[in-house]
C-alpha cells in the first residue's frame, strides 16, 4: 500500500458571493453560494461583449492564464487573448468554475454551510448536494446578474462546457445572442455514464475515500481518482492518436517483464493519472460526472428536444470532430435535427481531425477560424 | 473499506502433467508444467477430426458444458454439439486452459515449483513468468503430441484465442489445415494496452493485492478486479449494444442522488465486475493481458506480417464484426492483406452485428452458419 497522498494546495481564488444563496433542480437549497471566475479583455460600456467560456469536466476558470496551481498555461490560451479568435482587444471573455467544482466555488471541498448559511467547519464531502449543468448555469446567471450583463455575445464552450451552453441557450434564450456548443451532445450516453462509472467505482474502492470524509485523515484517495483518470482520458482520445504518439514503444529493450509500464502508452496514462491527483478533487469528480450523466435535454422538455429550442433567436454554431468517439459526430447531428425542426439559425460542421475528444482544445487551425468567424459575425450584427 | 472476499473455490480439473517442463520466450523453463483441458466428441482411429477451440482472456476450457464454478452453460455451447456447427458427431473438439491461466493450468494460482520441479508449498504469484501466447500455443502443442494428433482439423478462437490461432498457423503451419482467427488481430494496439493498463492499476492499487501476495491472507483483491473488469467489459459491448440494453434507464423514481447505482448500466457493470471476481484469479488476468500486450506478430517477423506465414497451406477464415471497436475490422483486413501476400489461401467476412466485440460469443446466426460451412468443407477435404 503507498503512502498518503497530501490534500491539495490551498490557492486564493477570485470569487463573488450571493448571500440569497440558490435553490437546485434536487430541491436543496445552499447558502450562500459562491462562484469562482476570471475575465481578460475590457467590458465596453454598453456591456454588450461579453462571451462566456464554459469548461469542461476537469477544466477550470483559468482558461487563459497561467494555472495556479499546476503552473501551466491556460487551457484555451492558444485561442484566447489579442489578436486571436477570441480576440480579448475586442471581447470580454469570462469564464466560470462550475458550482461542484473545486476551484473555488461552492463544492465538496468548500465549506459546508447550514440553512442560515454558517460555516460548519469541515467541507461539504459527499453531503454536497447533487447539482445538474442547469444548476451551473443558474449559478453563472447570477453572475452575469451582478455584472449588470443583460446579454452574452456569445456562450461558448466544449465537452461538457457544450452541455452548459445548450443549457444557456433553452433556459435563459433571451440572454444568448451566440451560442458553440463544440464536441458535445444534448444527453449523455450509456456508454459514458459506463466509463463514468468505472472512474467511480474506481475511487469509491480507494480504502483512502473513507466514503467522502478523505478530508479528516488529510490525505486523499490518490490512486482511486488516478485510475479513474487514466479510464477517462484514454476516452479523450483516438485510436489514431495513440498509434500517432506511442504506437507499441516500448519503454526500455525488454518486453518480457512484469515491471509496471512495459509500453510507453503506459506509463503516459500513468503519468496522466498522477498529475491529475495534485490539481483535482475526488469529491469533485464525482459530483461533476454525476451532472454530467444526469444531462439529457429532451427529457428536460417531455421528450422532444427541439421543444427545448421553440422559438429560439439565439444563433448557433455547432462543432464535432471526425475522430472523436466519447461525443460522436452522429450526436451532433441529433442536436442539429432538433434546432432545425425548432427553425433555428444553425450552422453546422463536422472538423477532420484524428486527435479524438481531445481535437477541440488542441491545435486545430480550421476550427479555431470558423470559431472565430462565428463570434466576429455575431458581433458584427450587435455593432460590437 | 469492505470486507476480505474469500478466495476462489478449488475445483479438480482434468489435467495433463507434462514432466519435462516447458522453456517460455523469456527464458525461464517451467517444470513441470500442466495443462487443464476439456473434450467433446470422439477422437476417430485416424485421428483426423479434432479441433482446437482457443479460449480468450477471461475464458476456459468449459467452452461446452456447465462451468464448475459458476453453474452457467459454456461460454460457446451455443455452437458446440450434435449438429450444431461445431458438430460433436463429426468432431473431436478440444479446449486448453492457457498457460498463465486460473482453471488448472499451469499459472501464478498453482503451487511454485524449483527448478527441480519441486513444490515450494505456496503458489507462483507474480513470481510466474512472463507468458506470450506463443507459449500459450506451446502448451497446447504438448497436449497434441501427447495425444498422438499430429495434424488438427481446424484451430479456432476468437479475440486472445484468434492470437493464439495465428500462432498456431504460424509456428506449427504443418499441424494446421484450417485456421479461423475471430475478431482479432495481429497485435495489439496502443488503445487496446491503454485499456489493460487501466485494469491492471486498478487491481494493482488495491491494498488487498498486497503485491501479489495476497493469498497469505485467504483474501483477493476484489475491487480492484472488479474495476478492472468493468472497464474491460464497456469495450466488449458497443454503444449501440448498450444502448440498446439500457439506454438513459433510471433503477428507481428519483435520479438526483448519490446513490452509486442511479442508471441500470451502472447497476450491470458493478455486477459484472462483482461476478468475475469469484470465478478468476487476479495474479491471471495482470499475466494474460501482458500476454495480449506483447502479441505482435509482425515484429516476431522482422516486421513482416506475410513472413509469418510464408509458403503456408493453412485456409484461413478470417471474421470480424461491424460494430467491434476492441479489434476492429480494419486489424482483420490488415492480417488478410499479409495472408494475401503470402498467397494463403484466406477467406474473409464482416459480419454485420450491433453487438460490439462480444458478438462472436452470442447469437450470430450468419456467423455460425459461415463457420460451420468453413469447418465441413475442412473435413470433406480430409475425408473427415
Amino acid at each position: 500500500m503507498s503512502a498518503p497522498v497530501a490534500p491539495l494546495p490551498q490557492v486564493e481564488h477570485q470569487r463573488t458571493v450571493f448571500a440569497d444563496g440558490m435553490a437546485l433542480d434536487c430541491g436543496a437549497v445552499i447558502t450562500p453560494v459562491a462562484v469562482a471566475w476570471r475575465a481578460y479583455g475590457t467590458l465596453n460600456a454598453a456591456k454588450s461583449n461579453a462571451i462566456l467560456v464554459c469548461h469542461a469536466l476537469t477544466g477550470d476558470q483559468y482558461v487563459a492564464e497561467r494555472h495556479p496551481v499546476t503552473g501551466r498555461p491556460g487551457w484555451w490560451e492558444t485561442i484566447i487573448g489579442p489578436g486571436k479568435p477570441l480576440d480579448t482587444e475586442r471581447y470580454y471573455i469570462l469564464c466560470v468554475n462550475v458550482l461542484g467544482g473545486c476551484m473555488g466555488s461552492t463544492g465538496p471541498r468548500e465549506e459546508k454551510t447550514d440553512e442560515q448559511g454558517r460555516g460548519l467547519g469541515h467541507p461539504w464531502g459527499t453531503d454536497f448536494p447533487p447539482v445538474t449543468i442547469r444548476d451551473m448555469v443558474r449559478a453563472q446567471k447570477k453572475l452575469m446578474d451582478h455584472l449588470g450583463i443583460e446579454r452574452l455575445l456569445a456562450v461558448i464552450g466544449g465537452s461538457m462546457g457544450g452541455m452548459q451552453v445548450l443549457e444557456w441557450a433553452a433556459t435563459f434564450p433571451g440572454m444568448v445572442y451566440g451560442a458553440a456548443p463544440i464536441a458535445t451532445a444534448a444527453y449523455h450516453s450509456a456508454q459514458n455514464i459506463a466509463f463514468h462509472e468505472v472512474g467511480r467505482a474506481a475511487i469509491h474502492s480507494d480504502p483512502a475515500w473513507r466514503e467522502g470524509r478523505y478530508w479528516e485523515d488529510d490525505t486523499i484517495p490518490a490512486q482511486g481518482l488516478s485510475v479513474a483518470r487514466m479510464v477517462a482520458h484514454i476516452t479523450y482520445l483516438s485510436e489514431q492518436a495513440l498509434t500517432r504518439k506511442f504506437g507499441r514503444r516500448l519503454r526500455g529493450a525488454s518486453a518480457l517483464t512484469f515491471l509496471e509500464d512495459v509500453f510507453e502508452v503506459e506509463s503516459y496514462l500513468r503519468h496522466q493519472g498522477s498529475t491529475f491527483v495534485r490539481r483535482f478533487d475526488a469529491n469533485s469528480y464525482l459530483t461533476i460526472t454525476r451532472a454530467m450523466d444526469y444531462f439529457d435535454m429532451a427529457a428536460e422538455h417531455g421528450g422532444d428536444l427541439s421543444a427545448a429550442f421553440r422559438g429560439t433567436k439565439t444563433r448557433f454554431f455547432v462543432a464535432s470532430f471526425s475522430s472523436d468517439w466519447l461525443f460522436p459526430t452522429s450526436e451532433s447531428r441529433s442536436l442539429v435535427r432538433a434546432l432545425n425542426k425548432a427553425a433555428a439559425n444553425v450552422s453546422f460542421v463536422e472538423f477532420q481531425s484524428d486527435k479524438g475528444h481531445d481535437a477541440f482544445l488542441l491545435d486545430e487551425p480550421e476550427f479555431h477560424r470558423a470559431l472565430g468567424g462565428f463570434l466576429a459575425g455575431c458581433a458584427d450584427r450587435l455593432g460590437v
